[in-house]
């Protein structure tokens, strides 16, 4: 009997009410039933996003919803600028390269993020870029930058604020009316606990003139069919139905719950975490003030093989934590804290990263790193 | 209470057996259990599409899909020829106007589809076409082509054979590589009985060809990173995890069961169907040679309000058939008999048509639908 416990930075746990409700008999889509969910489901999310403004459902992953805010803002031969610190800041530029923008990128040493002063600085240096696009959570490397300093600062200019929250929403604040998000970017199966196959975008009064006068090609992430289609209470396609009405009963759990108090224990989660981690000798990989509240890269020396921890977490432990990507591969272990996963689930995955740590000859107290985690998860 | 039964051509009734599989708690996707699993699935769909080329898996609708089809097998200004029959018909057509193709469009009258014949004239007529799209089964009409016929004649010309089989697939034959198919689109939710969520292609050696050498813009639904993907067994993002895991479930029971005796079983509930609709002086609108074995439009005169009879049969009764898309809205009533429906499921539609054809004041004797389709049913 494995533990079977999902300690992945998306797919992330789903709780079991929704498994039940992903498992119910389906309805159609073209139903005042349906609508009504499509409905409630919007007005959900609209609180979780902070915004008065439109949001579209996509039967997609993340990167359909990051497609369709390319797609949609930009023109080919635009000025655009793309930030990168991880792998997710890299799909903007490989987005924008396929769509034939003419993109500045911004490369940041990972495990940091970009500061507001360094976004003014490109917009200083670039005033003619249309569009700026970077990650809120980059899932990387578990960094996240100053959103509310990044949009004040993009705020007043005519370059959008597009903002990757696949691994952020729910998890991370976001303010978007308040900071002058243009674009937020998401999906069902990170902070939003469900299943993948829900991708979500949000678009300000600025973003909607910028759909509305793209020349792009596009049609299956065509955001002027979802506008067109939302104030009918519809989507263009079929959507995902099943997964949509799970996910209006995921947001409506967390908006029963209160985001802020959530946020806050996600936020004490990591605090955790990184005290456990530091009390075995590891370090948490990203820099102190860029630290997420959806998940922590734990550094690893390389001598106790990363890898093999992971992989023996999982198939002989049924506990599954990711390891590292890109440059990364070989040298980190990420846990998520986002979603369903609680205090709980934390010490039980800090219990068997020990395990397997001691196994690998690493040298440190047993119990040192649940120890100081349970101080932090009780102070 | 109230039946909940689906009798809509998509989505169509899910298995009770897969609506536990969705409900599982999901697994994370790179992991060796789910390459399994996507190595599996696409050894079964290749079975139900008779092809032993390459099946990708997207998550997205159908549309996503066919979108797909046209974003890698032409560059803007090809010239390619779409078929229109009925509204998903339609489709392909904005999709080649999306993408600024030079479309030459053959409109069929609705009822029928085109002919062999005819797209060999279409053909002759066009030489230069790289592409012909069309439908296998027309869901607004329920009708479909002889698409051996067609692929017979497609076959040894340098033009390439695309099929929206998005509701045929499972339900109607397909010998992808027998009739020289290039491309087959489908979907989870019609014939494989699943929610909607993930869009099937399988490309032959000459669609791979164009898929290396379109010029188009493609990043979510670029087939190259599709076929990469596949050789890793993987997906280029992140897939519809729930989806895909009950679809390879779906599959195995079709083929456990026997392609061919389940579409002959399709068949003869298209058959009951149509036998019971004119045993209460009603009419299937599908020409005789042309109806799909998936569903049934059948032709209600307008005074009796076709609409409205849907809405009685789904809101009182519980039980849900589709009404008329585009020129045929107000005009027929649609019921499904593909995927996970069943002959008793068949007759209870029919006695709830009968019951709401009642009460709106048609003639016909109660009870002859029923008598009509069970002396077929047990033929």
């Amino acid at each position: 009997m494995k533990k079977g416990l999902l300690l992945t930075p998306g797919p992330s746990k789903v709780p079991v009410e929704l498994c039940e409700v992903l498992g119910k008999p389906i309805i159609h889509h073209r139903t005042p039933q349906f609508q009504q969910i499509l409905k409630e489901l919007t007005e959900g999310l609209k609180k979780i996003i902070n915004t008065s403004s439109e949001v579209y459902l996509l039967a997609s992953s993340g990167t359909g919803a990051m497609e369709a805010a390319v797609a949609n803002l930009a023109s080919p031969g635009d000025k655009v600028i793309t930030v990168e610190y991880g792998k997710f800041g890299e799909r903007w530029a490989s987005l924008a390269k396929a769509y034939k923008l003419n993109a500045v990128t911004l490369k940041i040493e990972w495990g940091r993020t970009i500061t507001p002063e360094e976004v003014k600085a490109a917009l200083v240096a670039h005033p003619d870029a249309k569009v700026i696009f970077l990650t809120q959570c980059e899932t990387s490397t578990s960094a996240t930058p100053d959103m509310a300093g990044i949009g004040a600062v993009v705020k007043d200019t005519p370059t959008a604020l597009v903002v990757d929250a696949v691994s952020a929403l729910g998890t991370e604040p976001m303010k978007m009316d308040e900071w002058g998000v243009d674009v937020v970017c998401s999906g069902s199966h990170k902070g939003l606990m469900l299943p993948p196959g829900v991708g979500i975008v949000a678009a300000s009064a600025k973003a909607i003139a910028m759909i509305e006068s793209s020349t792009n090609i596009r049609f299956y992430f065509d955001l002027r069919k979802s506008r067109k289609a939302l104030a009918d209470t519809d989507t263009p396609f079929t959507p995902a139905i099943n997964i949509i009405i799970a996910l209006n009963e995921a947001v409506k759990m967390l908006l029963a719950e209160g985001l802020d108090k959530k946020q806050e224990y996600y936020l004490k989660m990591a605090k955790a975490v990184w005290a456990g981690v530091e009390a075995i000798g590891l370090s948490v990989y990203a820099q102190p003030k860029y630290r997420s509240r959806g998940l922590t890269a734990i550094l690893i020396p390389e001598a106790l093989n990363p890898k093999k921890l992971v992989k023996t977490m999982r198939d002989v432990h049924g506990i599954t934590m990711a390891g590292g990507q890109g440059d990364l591969d070989g040298k980190i272990v990420r846990i998520a804290h986002m979603g369903a996963v609680d205090e709980y689930d934390i010490l039980t995955g800090l219990s068997c990263l020990e395990k397997v740590l001691k196994e690998a000859g690493h040298k440190f107290e047993l119990g040192a790193s649940l120890a100081a985690a349970q101080k932090v998860l009780n102070s």
